[in-house]
């Protein structure tokens, strides 16, 4: 940074920070009379959500919450999600996601760690914070957040065995619908959640309300703006990432800045997502290509109009075979690049306008791609001593970046987070190259990483599970394509010597399962594969060679 | 401001400031290919453009501009002027963008005031530089821009009484294409420009890296997110308020960020404009309603289609007729709101979705209002007290602002600076009311200010002027509505009892032509009427009551 000269301030003059509440102020200006829409369960306008979330501000004061306490949320995608969103930040609290598909153990990790406060739960998961209440350290209490309020003749709500402070529904309306958010630091801590893409316990990454801000205005500029992707604000949005995943990869606070018409889905079911895509008449969503193709192959999808459904498409690669299926009824496809420690967005699949011109089979070919570098963002391609190779499409290294929206560290792990911003530039963990057109290909995957069913997981913990069974010598697991979940775990295991004739892949698949019925570990941990080998490929510095163990398997495994 | 808590920060990690090489960054990534042409003598794209801003950098570095300098322009609207908009800022320099429609004696009190040490200078003001070049004071060199070296064969360049360093072209013709802009604090001094809306000297105002960043980040929101105005990176550009009009509104900002091809015009020359609207397909420009008048009543207009043109107007209000007369032609009018010390934007006339159904000519009487409050800009209505009222389209008082693009003061002038910002919210002058639906209604004109041809000027200083002739006992100056300029300045005068037989109108008249000759004010200062009456109007509380004038006059004049 140079010297320079600022402009003189004037001492009664004011600037305002860019916070999430700023976002929040302008949702009534345009088109207040628009809806946010909860399942068949509950609908509102944008008068209505400000007024809710100002009640939930106020709740935050009976609860005790404070400025710089973290408060967690474990939910399906729901209006009371929205409002948390913007209601914690803007109080000045940090708003936890709680990722609920982790395993028990990593929910108990995650909520001590982060050292939540109060948590805002759906009564589905009452039973996982049953299973790990005692070992829950910081937090004081939960409101329950019931679907059964909203069905008529009204239900019975479910009862926890530990003590809450009541339904949301029941206490939001004993709150007063007036109140002024208050303006702090635009660095403060606005949300945080926890990833488990690289190592052993799940790293808790964190935003501040001033690079929310700038994702937000940052995605505006790139769909909106220069027109990335038809995103209008007469959209009818619908996420179908969960709102735990990354902010929903930021769509929300778009979408909700814009005044667009909402639709949340709750938890994900095919048939309520197809309903109310064409009874709410959706018209942008965004998902893993797991869900594109869990919907694309529903009996229902061949019998219904989705000729006016965009769908963004991230969290990894998307298939021109998944392309192609979903363009074939009708569905706009356009994929995305981004990462949990990057807000997410870092690049859309954005067409030139000469590939706009194309017909829509033709430009499924750059639309499948990872797309062009979004505005703001400077990515680069690095080599292993850190020097920056050309973008010239053809050199191979690291994609690291740059942009005014990527976490500044992970939560208490400073080892971790110099690693990640070694050089001071955020490191993927993805290999790739850049063309002069500013055009990103991502060539080969984080390595030790595989995605299943839109989850992350990492083989290095499924290799420390197995080399801990008896008469396991040496484990490599990788993944392997598989045509539902995307990828799955395969793992090559070498016995002991003492135990070459009594070690058997029974016996290790029935080991890691115990585990999972110990909430250690999620179910999809467990390989498909579990195959006994004399030898583990390795590199020429004695390193397993997993690209080699990949491309050995290619072609033999189909699941 | 609370205490809230930071996001941690590790120490390698990196957060970029916003600056307008941020925007610069953007503009060759997604449609370098499109064009950016200086009338019918110049045309590149924005892969050269870049190359020219950064030869233009090295260029700074020859002429030992440094980071904090103050670099004056004084140029029509030209690609080289927005080369200046983005290379002087970029640099860490200090943009003054000079009005060179100011008297010869304001133009050298701004220069000297801003501390400007390079001035890029077009041809056309070296005579008023050689009238004032004795009592510059901080000015070490000139660069000369010259239309002469577009042309074909080459004619000679004009030729200075005074010293230059050159004449553009040639100069960043020697210099290298590679420049890396350096990172420095977002609050960094960019822009600076004078108004003269309100009192006797032309007032600094000055805006950051920051406020010209989310001013741009603003914009693309309303109008692309949404879609106040119907601007898309398709648009082709074309100003008609001039650059040194606070940034022209902005637009250059956004249409540089987007791509968008864009025309400049030069000098305003009715026929060059319909040419180059013509030529170039331009679709969207600016301007105040004195220019669209002169456009729209030319007789080129009635023969040409004009359908595909959109044309915001600021600056003074948009009158139905005009609207009118534009509509006829197939020209889509919108009005805004702004004033220089705000950047300039604080609304536009964005119609509700109910507004936009209805027939063009149904949908002007909504065109032509100030419009609905910009996201991020919050406007309040403040009475004398300094109060808040309700905002209920009915109770009238100040419009006073806050947003993140607003002028922090006025430049070595403490005064008016805390006088501008008091009770900590940004003072317009101007009186109306806001409606629960966010529509500003501009009731009344900030009080002593006139606006002819786009231009401000102050009645007092023709008050002040007047009232030093000799026999004139007392004055005032109200502005009145003229078809051709806006408004025009309107006098009356009372004689002191020793003159009132031999003081005349035209006597008065002629000292101020006299004072135009000299430089000391432009020709538009001199009254077309000058009245001597027995009486001014007073208030009750013995104040010129010129509210009182201005009635009386409606409908008596017609310019």
């Amino acid at each position: 940074m140079i010297e320079t000269r600022l402009i003189p301030r004037t001492s009664s003059a004011y600037s305002p920070p860019l916070l999430v509440s700023t976002l929040l102020k302008q949702t009534d200006r345009y088109n207040p009379h628009r809806e946010i829409v909860y399942r068949n369960l509950f609908r509102m306008n944008y008068h209505e959500f400000n007024k809710r979330v100002r009640r939930l501000a106020n709740l935050f004061t009976k609860l005790d919450i404070r400025p710089g306490d973290m408060v967690g949320v474990m939910d399906w995608d729901s209006h009371r999600y929205l409002e948390c969103f913007f209601g914690i930040p803007s109080y000045g609290a940090i708003l936890h996601t709680i990722n609920v598909r982790l395993s028990p153990a990593q929910i108990l990790y995650t909520i001590n760690h982060a050292e939540d406060k109060v948590i805002f739960l759906h009564e589905d998961f009452i039973p996982i914070i049953e299973a790990i209440r005692d070992k829950i350290t910081t937090v004081k209490t939960f409101v329950i957040l019931s679907d059964k309020v909203y069905t008529e003749p009204k239900e019975d709500l479910a009862v926890a065995s530990f003590p809450t402070a009541g339904e949301y529904e029941a206490l939001i309306a004993q709150e007063s619908d007036q109140y002024e958010f208050p303006e702090f630091d635009e660095n403060t801590w606005a949300t945080t959640f926890y990833t488990t893409g690289t190592t052993g316990d799940p790293k808790g990454v964190y935003f501040s309300h001033r690079q929310l801000f700038l994702h937000t205005m940052g995605l505006v500029s790139y769909f909106c703006g220069y027109r990335a992707l038809p995103f209008t604000e007469q959209d009818v949005y619908m996420p179908i990432t969960p709102l735990f995943h990354v902010h929903a990869w930021g769509f929300p606070f778009v979408a909700t800045l814009l005044n667009n018409k909402q639709v949340y889905p709750g938890r994900y079911e095919p048939e309520m997502l197809l309903k109310l895509l064409l009874q709410e008449k959706v018209t942008l969503s965004h998902c893993v290509p797991t869900i594109l193709n869990m919907l694309v192959s529903s009996p229902v999808a061949t019998k219904v109009d989705l000729s006016n459904w965009k769908v963004i498409i991230g969290g990894s690669a998307l298939t021109s075979g998944l392309a192609e299926a979903a363009s074939a009824l009708g569905i706009t496809v356009t994929a995305g690049y981004g990462m949990s420690e990057t807000a997410p967005i870092m690049s859309v699949a954005h067409l030139s306008e000469t590939e706009q011109t194309l017909p829509l089979d033709e430009q499924l070919q750059y639309r499948i791609k990872a797309g062009r570098v979004a505005p703001f963002v400077d990515l680069r391609v690095m080599d292993d001593e850190g020097y920056f190779l050309p973008h010239d499409g053809l050199s191979v290294g690291e994609i690291v970046g740059r942009g005014p929206w990527m976490t500044q560290g992970y939560f208490k792990d400073p080892e971790n987070s110099e690693k990640l911003w070694k050089h001071g530039w955020l490191h993927t963990g993805d290999v790739g190259h850049i063309d002069d057109k500013y055009y990103l290909t991502i060539s080969d995957r984080a390595k030790d990483v595989i995605k299943t069913g839109g989850e992350w997981i990492c083989s290095l913990d499924i290799e420390n599970l197995i080399s801990q069974v008896e008469g396991v010598g040496e484990v490599a697991v990788v993944g392997v394509p598989h045509v539902r979940w995307g990828e799955r775990p395969y793992a090559l295991v070498v016995a002991k010597a003492s135990h070459v004739n009594n070690l058997t892949a029974e016996a290790i698949s029935e080991n890691l399962r115990q585990q999972v019925q110990e909430g250690g570990i999620n179910k999809w941990y467990v390989p498909d594969h579990i195959v006994l080998v004399n030898e583990i490929p390795k590199t020429s510095v004695g390193k397993i060679d997993k690209k080699k163990i990949r491309n050995d398997l290619k072609g033999q495994i189909q699941g």
